[in-house]
């Protein structure tokens, strides 16, 4: 929806009180949120990734995690607000998290079929004089990071090309949101809205986006507009080290979603089941998962998360949201090894978040996930005997403790990928307030839990 | 295993100290744990009872309880137990949290590929002088209940029947234990070791088992045994009132499993997808759940377990299981109402139980499950178009608030019904000492948990 809005809202985020502002001005004591976000990281994929990262009897740094909760997902229909519908996506999910508004599928920082911008917890601290940070492995435009700064009616508006349908192209896959180009009064595509903001450091993929001619312009591009708004544009992981604190870093590490870290062997994932000609299931070669040569020299999410706090520096209140996207996109593609890896990346990350927060202790630590993902753990040949198998796409992971997984993608039967799932998710939480995280909560008390813990007061909504 | 071993495990099994034999004499104050197992309740069977029960936004009487903790199940192979499975089934996690070992799929209070006996929750608190109950809507002598009372080398092995192959049909699915004979020196079949056992109050279905003339006998049945022993056998959901508390009971109120409360509306259940002449998906007609007529006058679990909290009393130390059974054999079977309404039942017996833990502050309530299930929450209509749906099972639910839910079932391709998955379970806690669970445990540690609350010392396994 339009800026002027947006602006509405924000001049309503001021900080609650003084005590707040003191807060943000007190130095070390200034209290600190990281939450830390793995897309589709629902229980079997925890589980999956712990089976074959550290075996069944096994603890990731997760386990360790003193305060569990669990997540009620919420969303509602975008032609009837009033109607729920069961399985969410990543924008309104992470919409949820970062305005507290329950939203539609598909929505950025914006109300289901009314379309008004929400302020998200970054534009609230941010004009609170607190630190801000975005540090994701997808594209810094996909659905989670976006809904944390921008506000647009559809997801896909990623760039200025994908706010129209391509003429060349009229039937692409594209964002198409007429009402969001600054020229309707919007905001812009997510990528601009980006590129305006006051967010201090983000870090990720999405290179591709920001290289396009923006809106209204005959030559800028949007990481022209970035650079005139006081960003530091990076593409190098060797660039995160000795950043400067004194001015706002975009690195885009990647054209849009950053490579991830493993692979299935040679490439393996989950494939349909062949069967004899007596109709016997021909139980696919287990596979190991190795390192995914495409990764290269791309940053790990712990490198830009530990840039992140380095220049966020400890000497004011922040909030910082670091995202293993990728789990979600694997398990999209039927890729178990990659879901594993990127799981992997999550937990090192973790392990030095809580490092960081150890030395901080007006830290809040909150670790979750935004949705449900398809990939199923289940036995690794049916207990139905040999003529029964997976009727989706199925894996055999050999594991390093030398069992067999077997791993499920059954949602749907398109070759293409599969859908999100329904269930609630988990939440975990370390340091300062974490024992005040109630033992369930809905998607949209992420929100409050994180303002109250910063000392700020949630602007009024009226949806 | 053999009768002698499991004595001499007995008698490793004195209570702690005294301050332990002094609590289970000191009237109302004496230590309580309830134990309420979800069989097959994991996160998606959750959220789907959820959304049917009380709407996407409502709260379940699960969802109030003050700590929630995280349950890593453990399996081993038979053949090599050095060896992990990655998925459990209900005799192997019933063992592990009665009895604090892990196992593998199919025992029951037993070790893998040694065939050990090792003392149950249930016998050390007994042999403490504690009040001990079993409260099942399956068979009593199903995986789960067994588990906390009897020790044998497979789970199908529950009357004396199955002991040996069926002459008449030696292909027939039966339990084939030949050392667990009492002839061979074993403890016999399960029912026959409830029979001779010394818990206080056992209820639930099975009484077909108990009708078997007993191994050994001419005429006398297992029943006949039981009696014997001291049981009152009741039939009758009505005998429940006003049992008395001098004497055991043995409650067998269906020949094997108990009918389920709910159905899908004309028997509906979860169904291959239809596709029309181009291909594209016939979405299956959304039905709502309706009362099962099967049900009859089939006492609740909410009704057993009152009764079994009565019978008990408050004078002593207790430690009573409560198991929703059909959870998991509903989703076996793909029918989605049948699971709801068992939830459903799980929920409202949750609720008495808090009333009764309220007003007994010395009670540690536990809720959890034993492993998870086929069942997935997935978008009504698949976001990948009108050309994708499930691959296996599906349903659409028309649910109270109007919206319709989709649940997939797709672990395997069988006519006949649904594998477990290998997922982490939810662990709910209320009552004293409910603050002292972790918030991600093992298996196994709830045996601990359970014990460390009544005060009793787990005797020594040497496995």
């Amino acid at each position: 929806m339009s800026k002027r809005m947006a602006i509405g809202w924000l001049l309503m985020c001021l900080p609650l009180s003084g005590a707040a502002q003191q807060a943000a001005r007190s130095g070390p004591q200034a209290p600190k949120v990281i939450l830390i976000i793995g897309d589709g990281m629902d229980q079997h994929q925890i589980t999956i990734a712990r089976d074959y990262l550290v075996g069944y009897r096994g603890r990731l740094t997760l386990d360790t995690l003193p305060v569990r909760s669990n997540v009620q997902i919420q969303t509602v229909a975008e032609e009837n607000p009033s109607l729920p519908e069961y399985v969410a996506d990543s924008a309104n999910t992470a919409t949820a998290m970062a305005t507290g508004i329950v939203t539609s599928a598909g929505r950025i920082g914006t109300t289901a079929a009314t379309d008004l911008d929400v302020p998200t917890i970054m534009e609230i601290a941010g004009a609170a004089g607190f630190g801000t940070g975005i540090v994701v492995t997808s594209s810094v435009t996909d659905a989670t990071p976006a809904s944390f700064v921008a506000h647009v009616s559809y997801r896909l508006c990623e760039g200025p090309r994908a706010m129209r349908p391509d003429p060349a192209n009229p039937n692409a896959l594209s964002g198409n949101c007429p009402a969001d180009l600054k020229a309707n009064g919007g905001n812009g595509s997510i990528a601009e809205q980006i590129a305006a903001s006051r967010i201090d450091i983000v870090l990720g993929g999405g290179e591709r986006y920001f290289a396009q001619v923006a809106e209204g312009e005959k030559r800028r591009t949007v990481r022209d507009l970035a650079v005139a708004n006081g960003y530091r544009v990076i593409e190098k992981g060797e660039e995160l080290a000795g950043l400067k604190r004194d001015g706002k870093v975009l690195g885009l590490f990647a054209p849009a979603t950053m490579p991830v870290q493993w692979r299935g062997a040679g490439g393996a994932q989950a494939q349909r089941v062949q069967r004899d000609a007596d109709g016997r299931v021909v139980s696919p070669e287990p596979f190991v998962c190795e390192p995914d040569p495409a990764y290269g020299a791309t940053p790990t999410l712990g490198a830009m998360a530990s840039a992140a706090l380095e220049h966020l520096g400890d000497a004011r209140s922040f909030v910082l949201m670091i995202e293993s996207s990728s789990i979600d996109k694997q398990s999209h593609a039927r890729r178990p090894c990659g879901q594993i890896g990127e799981l992997k990346q999550l937990d090192e990350t973790l392990k030095l978040v809580l490092e960081y927060a150890a030395a901080h202790p007006e830290t809040l630590v909150l670790v979750t996930a935004d949705h449900s993902q398809a990939a199923q753990l289940v036995p690794e040949r049916s207990w139905l005997g040999p003529n029964a198998a997976s009727p989706g796409h199925f894996a055999r992971i050999l594991t390093p403790e030398g069992a067999v997984m077997g791993v499920n993608y059954a949602t749907n039967d398109s070759s293409l990928q599969e859908d999100h799932t329904g269930a609630d998710v988990p939440l975990f939480a370390y340091g300062a307030a974490a024992h005040e995280v109630p033992a369930a909560v809905r998607q949209t008390d992420i929100f409050g839990i994180m303002l109250r813990h910063l000392g700020l007061a949630a602007p009024p909504v009226s949806q």
